[in-house]
């Protein structure tokens, strides 16, 4: 299959190029490297992607930031950050992707941990991953032609651990490869309007 | 208990009002009707309305609009406007709304069906829904002095079936009544970060 995966510089979306790279076509994207440089924030940035690649079987994202902080003075441009970033970039890439996407083609988004199993300073992010939840349920029975649509919830990443230390306390990790094959069944297999979880 | 209640024009609203009324000390508040006016667009005019108001036990919302119409062809516009309107303006009376809110008071918003069961034309709502299920469930783990916020998901209103007609084929109609004992619930209940579902 050729497939679109968009933000690969993170290692969710590193885990799912592992997992899908060996066999199949893959084109990268992202704001700041990748095949094809785009701006999730940015629509028409979006669709110029598009234009550019031509028909593909599948579309992967990885994408998107939530805000991270206390719910107590959290202020509206600060929530509306993950609303246009991490749920609209992506909702985008479904509303401006479906034309190029093949006949009995997928669309696989990317949500995680927080609405599921909530921490504190992660009230943007569990809004965002429960409205993408959401989304697919819904896109799910709308999309024409046989194309499918899921979101991959995974749990934090065992190499991401670092970078958010003492955010999750007693949260278990989950592995790279474990993550990965949550995407291969989005897009391999027959799945539609589904939550993926690896926690 | 002093309770403000924004949004009484619609019948959800009004649903709420009939249950809690008797009861307790209501302050309605809405766009072009109720005992005070509030744009849930524009913060400045929910913070003016907290300003005027003073100290409060809880807020009941049952405002806001999510976008109808098919996946196919919608706009990034199109789908920000149920992101402003339903889920940020409901979002930015807890936001704006918490420091006038007395000890082990309450919020109760309104989110509804669609993403539980989801409908064509309906993608908006769904993402909408699920996100307000996302923020109260974590939102519920950071709120102080006692202060809960749950969140009522209604059937289609007995009252509202024609408005909407042939869009919820097949959808069980919920009455006024079950619909106001969800708020009583939330609000004179010890309930906290759950979705009331009246099904």
């Amino acid at each position: 299959m050729r497939i679109l995966v968009v933000g690969t510089a993170g290692n969710v979306g590193k885990a799912a190029v592992a997992e899908l790279k060996p066999r199949h076509e893959l084109i990268t994207a992202g704001r700041s490297s990748g095949d094809v440089r785009v701006d999730l924030l940015d629509a028409s940035s979006i669709s110029a992607m598009y234009e550019k690649l031509g028909k593909i079987d599948a579309v992967v994202a990885c994408a998107g930031h939530a805000y991270y902080g206390k719910l107590a003075g959290m202020t509206e441009t600060q929530f509306m950050m993950g609303l246009k970033d991490k749920l609209m970039g992506q909702v985008n890439l479904v509303l401006l992707g479906t034309p190029y996407v093949n006949d009995r083609g997928s669309f696989t988004l990317t949500s995680g941990v927080l609405d599921r199993d909530p921490i504190l300073k992660g009230v943007n992010g569990a809004t965002v991953n429960a409205a993408l939840k959401g989304f697919v349920t819904s896109a799910a029975i709308e999309l024409e032609r046989g194309i499918r649509i899921n979101v991959v919830s995974p749990g934090l990443l065992q190499e991401s651990a670092k970078k958010y230390e003492g955010l999750f306390p007693g949260h278990e990790v989950v592995s790279s490869a474990r993550v990965g094959l949550a995407y291969a069944k989005s897009v391999e297999g027959a799945l539609t309007g589904q939550v993926i979880i690896i926690g």
